[in-house]
Parts: structure tokens; sequence; C-alpha cells
């Protein structure tokens, strides 16, 4: 008899940060995590001290292959202060921060801690690319899909394509995915690329006429987006704008048993739902259009809120390609299967629509270190439901909002639903 | 106000498994786990349907540089057949087996969960012992003390320097330690090397016999564990058989809540305390002669079980190297400081003794496949306690038993105490 109805202790976030994201040459996973922490500070309102942390989880898919380096938990714990807590490392690839947050959730809702840090970090740009795209295809089945030559950008052109011939979506539509996350990114100072598409390809003209070169004949982002010159094909039908970057960055939330929140902040956010699925890599799926694990862990977050994708007023999905926001905007529930690259066309899941997604920039604009994203998302629902997003603020209430963090193609799904309590 | 004064909710041990541990180049990861669920599907003694699984940990330290294979918890959960249960990879280096447990303990006490499955796999011999080497020194602080030219076996040889210097031990105090746990492991079927040193020796010189050469001149075990020819120095005072081996293996325990123990098993083992604790790297530690987070975890595990270590009727702890057992044995609290290794040479810690340690072969003999070593040393525990491990049963009642399971030179170190219930 699963209990998945309802967190058996309410459990709530007090405080949320991030590093800068980006390439960071000079920076190790330590020093990301620091900066994270001391950005999480800040945002404690009522203040705390670090001797209350009694627990510590991080999200980090691989900083065995991207930095030599593993066993990272206790060392983290070290450089902000916080041992002899108990530091513990949790794994599923990209969706490495969501499956951490989901242990601090656990060690609080058991009763066995009341103050739990909770973080994500990973250092990726140390490596040439075709070093990190061969570390990044160790999240996949490696004897049965990366012997096979698949890439990422491979697996989701598949998905893409499958998508495509089953709605008729076509690759332009993709593309307002791309100028969306740019649009928000743009408003977002930690972003990596915190510039819209428009301005990026000004930026490319601009640099071509100041090496007196010919300019691009790009009469809008469409040309340049359409230019194998301005976005260079990855994997038909994704170009680069299709894909999320690589980087540096580390984020970290500050959970409380519930009943301890307003003591820490004026501002706590209520974890309503939880739930994570797994499902055997791409290969063995009989379907490619929609996530069988996203679906499941959506349901069951909703389940155990209480509550159904009418009422989320936000969402932070995980874009790490264009094809997998569409997919899942439909896998959590926003939209019908098939109407959610619509959604995106018709700027319904933009800032100003009626079902925001990846307010922050998302992976696409924001930055994909890849065991900080799920954390990642969390800050921004943190700054979202608190009124402090800036210019990017979504304009009235939000009193749910949503997370939804993938492990490679979807072999690790977790979905987390959060409220607004004041 | 931290609540680790006892579980919030019972959970229960109703079955362990573990495959054979060895050299198996033609096993990954996942063939590995599959032999140690298929073993703990026998020990359930009532029976259980794998769907009635609800969560997935697995501890693993690094899949990555080993296997060139990240993302391992869903593939494993997808190979045993139990997606789309929620698959977590948990790593702490060598502790990474424990504290999988530790999560799936949280897990059930949490009352999300009722039935969770908890293993360990490290699958590490296809590497040249150079990268083994290499890669188990990424556990420690990389650039502080990797890149200074320490690997573990120095690690351990300066905690041993430093415990000689302050107690007198000798070298040959040590080599009881590889005696017994050989002794041990000889009469366990799933050991790497089931065979006593004598044996050892014996064969050592039948081979050389065979091939028409001199035999060796060793007329105990004692002038083969003092010749560099039988054992060769690796970082003084610490010899070949002063450290634990390579190897690959698996490990499997299910947890379930304890009111449904019984629907499970006759013989269900309760966890009594749970606890876990982290430190900096070696290098910032004032004294090498005990392990603080052994210490700290020890004291909360025992605290939270509302015993003592005079309690405690058997331990498996932690032997990467022979003189992290003699420490280990202090930290536990079985020994005062610098009397540990006084209990190894005088029997107390033989299986005949009255505080048995490592009847299993311990990760000296039994073998230690880095993520499985904490999962196997409960399996050791439960069938001691159900009076199931054969020759090497301990003779009479086992009330209560612990396990000690450390990470890296104790940057983590996590301890259980289990109680018999029939």
């Amino acid at each position: 008899m699963p209990k998945q109805d309802a967190l058996p202790r309410p459990v709530s976030i007090v405080g949320a940060g991030m590093s800068k994201f980006g390439s960071f040459p000079e920076k190790n996973s330590r020093d990301l995590f620091v900066e994270a922490f001391k950005d999480l500070r800040i945002t404690v309102d009522k203040g705390f001290d670090p001797a209350q942390i009694e627990a510590f989880y991080v999200g980090n898919f691989s900083s065995d292959l991207f930095e030599h380096q593993g066993h990272i938990a206790p060392l983290i714990a070290d450089a902000v202060g916080i041992t002899p807590c108990p530091a513990t490392r949790v794994e599923d690839a990209c969706a490495s921060g969501g499956v951490a947050l989901r242990q601090g959730i656990m060690a609080v809702a058991s009763g066995m801690y009341d103050v739990v840090l909770v973080g994500g970090v990973e250092k990726m740009t140390n490596l040439p690319t075709s070093e990190v795209t061969d570390t990044l295809g160790t999240a996949a089945d490696v004897p049965f899909e990366i012997s096979a030559g698949f890439t990422f950008p491979g697996f989701y052109a598949a998905m893409a394509t499958a998508y495509m011939a089953r709605y008729g979506m076509t690759p332009d539509h993709l593309k307002h995915v791309a100028i969306k996350n740019h649009d928000n990114g743009a408003l977002n100072p930690n972003a990596q690329f915190g510039v819209t598409i428009q301005k990026w390809m000004e930026g490319r003209i601009a640099a071509a006429l100041k090496k007196g070169k010919p300019a691009p004949k790009w009469n809008s982002i469409w040309d340049f987006l359409n230019d194998d010159g301005g976005n260079p094909m990855v994997a038909w039908p994704l170009r680069l704008f299709d894909c999320s970057p690589v980087t540096d960055g580390a984020s970290a939330v500050l959970l409380v048993a519930g009943e301890l929140a307003n003591s820490f902040s004026d501002h706590p956010i209520n974890v309503r739902g939880s739930a994570q699925a797994s499902d055997s890599a791409l290969y063995g799926r009989a379907d490619l259009t929609s996530v069988p694990a996203a679906r499941i862990a959506s349901q069951k977050a909703y389940s155990m809120a209480g509550v159904s994708a009418k009422d989320i007023r936000i969402a932070e999905v995980h874009d790490c390609f264009t094809i997998a926001e569409v997919i899942a905007s439909e896998d959590i529930g926003f939209f019908n299967p098939g109407d959610g690259y619509k959604a995106a066309e018709d700027g319904v899941t933009a800032r100003t629509g009626s079902k925001p997604i990846n307010t922050s920039g998302g992976l696409k604009s924001k930055g994909h270190p890849v065991g900080a994203s799920g954390v990642a998302q969390v800050v921004e629902v943190v700054k979202q439901m608190r009124g402090q997003a800036g210019e990017r603020q979504v304009a009235g209430d939000i009193p749910l909002a949503l997370t939804h963090n993938v492990g490679a193609t979807g072999s690790t799904c977790v979905v987390h639903i959060y409220e607004r309590t004041n």
C-alpha cells in the first residue's frame, strides 16, 4: 500500500540561491557551490546559522568525468563549513538536482531532520566539446545506444521527428521555444546567455562588420534561425538554438520542517507534491512522442498535492532541447498531446501567457550545468512566487508552481509542486 | 531541534543477497546486480513480487570512470524489471552502499514508501591497476591530496604510522587482522579470496614446485607475511595482505515498513539505528589515529537505538586496510583508543571471540566492490542474525549487530544498528 497521497510531514522552502551560470575556467565545483550558498543565505530573509543545517544532499551528474573528482558531497560540505552533517551525493543524470531535492524533502518529511540543505552543481566547460558530448552520453544506455552511434542531440532529434510525423509540427515551431526562452533569459542576470535572439543576431552582424567582413543577410531572426551560418544544423531537425549549452553552475535551496518555516522566512514556499519515476532507456520505448516517466511522475505529484494542471500558474520544465519543452508541456498536463507546439507558437507559454513556462530562460538560455539544473528550477519558482523575479516577474498571484526535471531521455523524471503561503 | 533519537517509523530488513565477489570480465554492473537480486529473492522467505517494490536506491562509487556509464539506477531498475519505480543512485565513495541503505531507510521511515529495494554495485576489474588506483583516488580531495602524490595505500599508511607512533603497535599486529579475515572469508562461498593465508601460502609453494622452481622458504605464514616475495610492501607499513582487493560485485537488501515485515519473512531484522557524518579530507585533520566521522556516526546510531557498544554482539566494519579495521573497532566503541590492535592479536575479534568483527571475511577477503561493500555488510549481518551463516556462524544468540562503512579516509562514515526479532 504505497502512501504517496501526501507528505507525511509538511516541508517548506525558506531560501533558494544560485551562482552565475556560464563558463568559468578558474572555478571548480566547490567554488561554484560556495557562490550559490552565499546567494541562498541572502534569500533566507530572517537569516540562519549554517550550524543549523542537519543534512546535505547534492545533485551532481559526473564530477568524476568532468573534473576527475568523486565524493564531492563532503568536500562541498567542508567548503561551506557544515561538516560533520551527513553529506550525500545523488545522481540521476540531468535529473540529479531534482532527485537530490526529493531526498532532502524525504529527510525532513521522515522527521529525522528539521533543516536540510539541498544543492546541485556541475563543472562542465573545462573539457573539449567532444569529451563533454562523450560524458553526457554516459547518461544513456551506453552499450545499447552510444555504441550504436547515438548522442543526445540524436536522441532528441529522433523524438522530434516522431512528434513531427504524428502531429504535423515543423522545425519552425520549435524555434518559438528558443525565442521565448532567450526572451526570458535576457531578463535573468544569472543566465549564461542573457540575451534575446534578436540581440544575438545583431551582435553577430556587428562583429562581422567590425572585422571588415560582409554583414550576413539576416533581415529577421527567422532568417538568422534558418541559416546554417547563424544557426548551424546539429541533428535534423534540431539546430544550435534548439539545444541547451554546456555550462558551469551551482544552485542551492534550504528546506525546513513546515512548523519552523516562519522562523526562517516571511515568505516560505510549501512543497505540496513530490514524485519520481524511472523507465527503460529510449531504445526500449514503444512511443517517442511523450515521456512515460514524466507522465507518471506528474500524475503522482498532482495526486499528492490534490491539484491538477489547470491549478498551476507557472512551470519550469526540462528544455535540454526545444522539443523536450514541447513534450514536457504535454506530459505535465498543461496541454493535450499534439497541442504543446501550438501553445508555444501562440504565446500561451510566454511570460505574459496563461501558462508561462521557463520564465528563468530555461536550460536553453539560463544554461544547463547538469546536476544544478533541477535545483535552479526551484530558485526561479521561489523568486516568482515571492514576487522577486524583477523584470521577468509574471503578473498576478502565483499560488501554485511546478518543476519538471528529466534524466537522459526520460529514464528518470522528477516532478515537484510548490505552494505560496504569504 | 534534530530528531535523531529514534526512527519515526519502524523499518525492517526482510531479505539480503549478494553476487559472488571476484573478477568477472564478462559481467557488467547490471549483470552483477541481477545476480544479487536473484540471491535476495531466495532470502525473502515468504516471497514477494518485484512489482511490490516502490522505490530503489543503489550505492555506486564510479561506474562513470570504471565502466564509462552514468545514470545506472534506472538501467538496473529496468534490468530487474521494477520500472517505473523511482530509481536513484547514491554516491559517497566507499560508503555509497551504506548511504544508499540510509536513504532507503529514510524513504520507508518517512511513510512515503512501504517496500524499498536497496543495492550496491561496482564493476572494477576491467581497468588496468594503475587506472583503478587513479579512479579510487578521486574519492580523496583531488586538488589538495592526489596532486601532492597520495594514493589510498599512502593515506592509510600515514594513519598506520601515526597510530604506531602513539600506541606502540607494530606492523605484525596488523597482520592478525588479515589472518582473521582470511580465516573467515575461507568459510564464505561468496568471498573473492575464500582461502586462509596458510592455504594461500601452500598454493604459492605448490605452484613454484610445479613450475620446477625452488620452493619459497616459508616455514609459517609469518615467514610468508614478512617476506617481500610472499607479501610485497605497498606503502610502509602496509603490505599486500594489509590491503583489500579490487573486486566486481553487487549486493541487495529489501526494506519494508515494520508493520508489514511478518508478511514478507519469519525472520525480519529491525533497523534500530542509522547515522551518518561527514568530515574534511585527511589533510585537514588534526589527528590521524581515529576517524571523527565514525565516532560521531557511531554515537548517533547508538543514541538512536538506545544501546551501547557492549550490547552489540557482532560488527562488520570497513577494513579497506588492516589499520582501518583496528581504528574502526575503537571508533565504534568496542575497544578503547590504542586497544584495538591488541584485541585483534588476542582473538577478541575472531569468530570465537567476544566481539567478532568481519565474520564475512570483510573487505579484505570477501572483496571490496566499492559501492557494494556497505550493503554486503548487511547481507552478512542478516545471515548471522538468522543463524544462516553456515560454517562461519557465530555461536549463540545475536540480538544486536552493527555495520560501519567509510568513504575515503573518513570524509563520510555511516553506521547502522540491527535487531533480531524472531
